[in-house]
């Protein structure tokens, strides 16, 4: 048994990006457990820009993490010794488990983390990608919320991150004309040439707006939104009459004091309807989807990519990787 | 018969509000009216916000007014003479008559006028305001869109207005707590004292957002939107999860060169529906809601109240009137 825990504490509020001063790695004594306690070593952390606004004191839609307390972080890790009526050692689990090395696991847990099973065609961090967070958000928030109908035109933003590179496969798999927005033409080569969309826009080439207005001569019906702010609303501006708005993430704002703004003009005059969305809202139908996700995964329908970063000590520098666009598909934290 | 016809012509763009070089009065001659087509003059014409928005060369939900043309208006007229298949003599008909003393009817029209019923209880204004687009407005944005629940805290803007003051009352007839935002205290008083709302704010007062608060002690359900920018921030800012927002109007943003921005952060954390709507979208069902909004006002559950301009020569200070909050209910213009 480890006897010493390194372990992230919040110990600022950032303003930016994340500075020396936000993040402090400490060492931790890890005691026995107790019974209805299992210990688990961390092996992958998901690394998400939704981190960076669990660090900041504003409203949002869970707690923000106090400070002085452990960075709250998704992660896969393995059960090395249990007390815990559902874990014995060896099993894997993913879930909550903070940025650390090792976490401790309790029945009461308010958020319990979840035993994983063994599937052979399923690598480790496909539990935190495409059967993770991020495959159940383009899941729920394109299938659900949006209800994409063959012949439509999808516009997902942050296009070659984890959640919006499964979004613009799973518009195909539903026969819609898929556009994608992302940061580098090499992004946009993978998910045009790799994943199939129909299009791919950089976002920093000069002309992109009207490149955009290209790619969607039929307008856009479906704006699958990570991003927020410009990019937002040149989107919008490209939307149809009666189009949706899935609104899943608004990363442009995140490591800014003022969020980004935008016009709803276009939401009247289109008469648009803008949902907000949060997997968390879907978690009694998470093994549904599991299913699916992992059948299109097999059948060679929905494609990931990881981009990872290993050891601990970078897990500031990973997060604010995704905020400068470093990561292509899913950012994974190796330990 | 008349054989001159003054017509209010769009002659420039606005930048803000309506300048004398906007708008030019302009006498026409009028012609004998062919097969198919009557002439009626116009007794009252409808003031409203949207006006503004169709003198405007913006993306919109109907063509803007093209420069040289007759400026687009709502109103209610009066049959002089007819050779259309749908109208006599003395037939009184709303539409779009345009910002003129005459209007000449065809039966090809695009928007064709209706012909309205003789009621006994309803004077001929309420069917430019409760019978009319804010009437309708009020009916389908809120209960169709919204659909509000008993219990439920409702907050309209503008809530003094035209529409705003209709929804407010349809929300109390539906069972919810109703806070109304205006910008004098007459009009608070009026929306409460005689509209029977639970609140008024007077969006003016330095405390507002903290009155506004401390009347939406359970949050709020349901935002009845017509104004935008900071007013609609703050409505967001009180939102609870899962709540609606029905996107009417952004009277703050129509005169200026940057129409009000807002967050969309609230909408996603509070996973918020955000939906524009348009009256137009409802011409079906106009005859229906009609008939209830009709059987309020009789029963004494809605009251109207209008400001009344007179004069032709009045309506473009008419217009900018609307937009320094200085009338209080429907406003109308006496020909």
């Amino acid at each position: 048994m480890p006897t010493t825990n390194r372990q992230w504490i919040l110990t600022h509020r950032p303003t930016g990006l994340i500075t020396p001063e936000v993040l402090q790695l400490t060492d931790s004594p890890l005691t026995a457990i107790s019974d209805g306690q299992a210990i688990a070593k961390i092996k992958y952390l998901s690394i998400d820009p939704t981190m960076r606004v669990w660090m900041a004191d504003v409203p949002q839609y869970m707690p923000p993490v106090p400070l002085g307390e452990v960075m709250r972080c998704l992660g896969l890790a393995e059960i090395i010794e249990s007390r815990h009526p559902g874990f014995k050692k060896g099993d894997k689990i993913s879930g909550f488990t903070g940025m650390q090395d090792y976490v401790v696991l309790s029945a009461n847990d308010k958020y319990p983390a979840q035993k994983l099973p063994s599937i052979p065609f399923l690598s480790d961090t496909n539990f935190l990608n495409l059967l993770g967070i991020n495959g159940l958000t383009a899941y729920f928030g394109l299938l659900d919320v949006a209800k994409p109908q063959a012949g439509e035109t999808l516009v997902v933003s942050a296009a070659a991150g984890a959640t919006g590179s499964i979004v613009g496969q799973l518009g195909k798999i539903h026969g819609c004309r898929v556009v994608g927005i992302a940061g580098t033409d090499e992004k946009c080569k993978w998910i045009k040439d790799d994943l199939g969309f129909d299009a791919a826009i950089n976002y920093k080439h000069p002309e992109w707006k009207a490149q955009l207005a290209a790619a969607t001569p039929k307008g856009v019906d479906i704006n699958f939104e990570n991003v927020g702010g410009e990019i937002m609303q040149a989107v919008l501006d490209r939307m149809n009459l009666h189009g949706r708005v899935v609104l899943c993430g608004l990363i442009s704002g995140y490591t800014q004091e003022d969020p980004g703004l935008a016009s709803f003009a276009q939401v009247l005059i289109k008469r648009l309807r803008v949902e907000g969305f949060i997997i968390l809202d879907y978690a009694s139908r998470f093994m549904d989807a599991g299913q699916k996700l992992g059948m299109w995964k097999m059948t060679g329908k929905l494609k990931s990519r990881e981009t990872v970063v290993t050891g601990l000590e970078k897990a500031p520098e990973a997060i604010n990787m995704l905020f400068r666009g470093e990561n292509t598909g899913k950012l994974i934290l190796e330990l």
